[in-house]
């Protein structure tokens, strides 16, 4: 189970080969929203998302001997970047399950990173199953994308960044919205803020028809997906909240924010206009839920995580498409 | 005459203002370079361009009288918002002179910024004529682009954090890509350098048939250029370097280099692609230099200074046509 204290020494380890992202604002973007947004663009973190620390954490956290034998993750593009970059750069040879309607972009990336790719059907295959068979076959490590404690301490460094920098800013009380997959991320954040910025809220954002975390913490229990694909947002397209990461989340977090894929495009737009970052839509969500749905929020300054930019230039087009239309 | 102790004083007035950003890499640029390039993103500077820190150090070294009065300044569009906001920041007036053919998208930040807007037509009418005849009637202190020490000392600071941010990567020499319109910025980071890191090179970035700065280095007299419209670079088209500027250039930078305009585009491809930033031509022609013309650079190290992000969306989707044509 992750603890704050697994969060700091995941910090330490990563300190000097992640990188530590600003935290940046816009008065413009204040007055779409009608309040104060910083945001924290984790499109920067190296491979672009933030999943780069969970790679980095979970690869350093392991044995040498371990390490060595190599390593087998399976994810939408993101966790697959982060964990081919992180093992790259230790050494460890990296096997890497995706979706085979994963955007190309993170297909080759994934692979110029050095790891071998095994594509699988997102509908039909169970990558479970896929990835439990290599990993045994192959005596390789499985570094899940989300449902595991150095992965969530990895990622929960996110949080303790944004606790330090928004105490720089003055801004002690916040609502904290984060675009959310497994709840990795998620969790972890939830963890950091619990010790160093206790009065600041973490509420997960996810697509419309795709709220499983939404709707887990308010069922109380474990909720699924109808349908796993034809969503933009494949960044944030999981089955269900992770039984580690659910009761973090339902102890700390919500309630969650459901928001129309539409709007993620409008807010990669606003992101390119005023703040030059590039956004894909998964790592928008969060961002369009403070610029759009504000009616949802009731705290005076709204930290998004931007998680994330690896977007095909095409998908990237439309979103430039809602402000020249 | 601006010099490194201005620079460091200006430093000092801009901390907690202007953004510290980022020291950027991907081995995926390294590889189109073939060595090592880290790119200094002032596209995530406050106002999308690196001239919030000329502007801020400007009007942050007047007296409050003089201050209150207003000021005035002349630009296509990035010294515009730069001053603008740093005016709005001090409670200052300012009204800003504008060529009438600015990406819309700079002349209406700028109002919105809360300056008063006077366009002019850039190939026939003259801007410094104008500029004078308003700053004399309203009694406004005029803020020049780049011939003006102050903003030499703001802009310098970007070269300070260069050498800070390069040195704790252990990077001590270097050719450092600046992109070039008057020189207020390759002049001072090559000051801050010569104090900071005296084994980096400066070298001026511009668009071919805009290469006034690399045949004036040449030359060793300052050269103009034939036309003053027609480039998508307008954040760098300037007739001549400046009278303050040049001096510096030719004593500390060179030799110049003359990019295509289309390299930009493609150079802003791979920003969006590798980096997550957003890039405008003007701003992405010295990271064109880098991956595009090494042929033309000699050292194993670039540091790429990407000046600025205000792009018009089309011009942006563009410049992802070359990667998905």
């Amino acid at each position: 189970m992750t603890s704050l204290s697994m969060i700091e020494a995941a910090a330490t380890r990563l300190k000097g080969h992640v990188r530590r992202t600003p935290l940046l604002g816009s008065q413009f973007l204040d007055r779409i929203a009608g309040r104060r947004i910083l945001v924290k663009p984790e499109c920067l973190q190296h491979t672009g998302s933030f999943k780069f620390r969970g790679g980095w954490s979970a690869l350093s956290a392991l044995d040498e001997a371990t390490r060595k034998r190599g390593v087998i993750a399976f994810s939408s593009g993101n966790h697959a970047q982060g964990v081919a970059l992180a093992a790259a750069k230790h050494g460890a040879p990296a096997v890497i399950i995706m979706p085979s309607d994963s955007p190309r972009i993170k297909i080759d990336n994934t692979r110029a990173l050095g790891a071998e790719v095994v594509l699988y059907d997102r509908a039909h295959d169970d990558r479970d199953q896929i990835g439990a068979e290599l990993s045994k076959s192959r005596n390789l490590t499985l570094i899940k994308p989300f449902d595991e404690p150095q992965v969530i301490a990895g990622q929960g460094t996110c949080g303790l960044e944004i606790a330090e920098q928004a105490r720089e800013l003055g801004v002690q009380k916040a609502d904290v919205l984060v675009n959310c997959g497994g709840g990795g991320l998620t969790s972890g954040i939830a963890l950091a803020l619990e010790g160093h910025a206790p009065d600041m809220r973490v509420r997960p954002c996810e697509p419309v028809g795709f709220d499983d975390v939404a709707r887990s913490l308010i069922s109380g229990r474990i909720e699924r997906n109808d349908r796993m694909s034809g969503s933009i947002c494949d960044a944030i397209i999981t089955p269900s909240p992770g039984e580690i990461t659910f009761p973090i989340m339902r102890r700390l977090c919500g309630p969650g924010l459901a928001i129309p894929e539409d709007d993620a495009l409008r807010a990669m737009a606003q992101a390119f206009l005023r703040l030059k970052i590039v956004l894909e839509p998964g790592g928008a969500i969060s961002l369009a839920a403070a610029l759009f749905h504000g009616d949802q929020i009731d705290a005076d300054t709204v930290i998004v995580v931007a998680t994330g930019g690896n977007v095909d230039p095409d998908v990237f087009a439309r979103s430039l498409e809602t402000v020249t239309a």
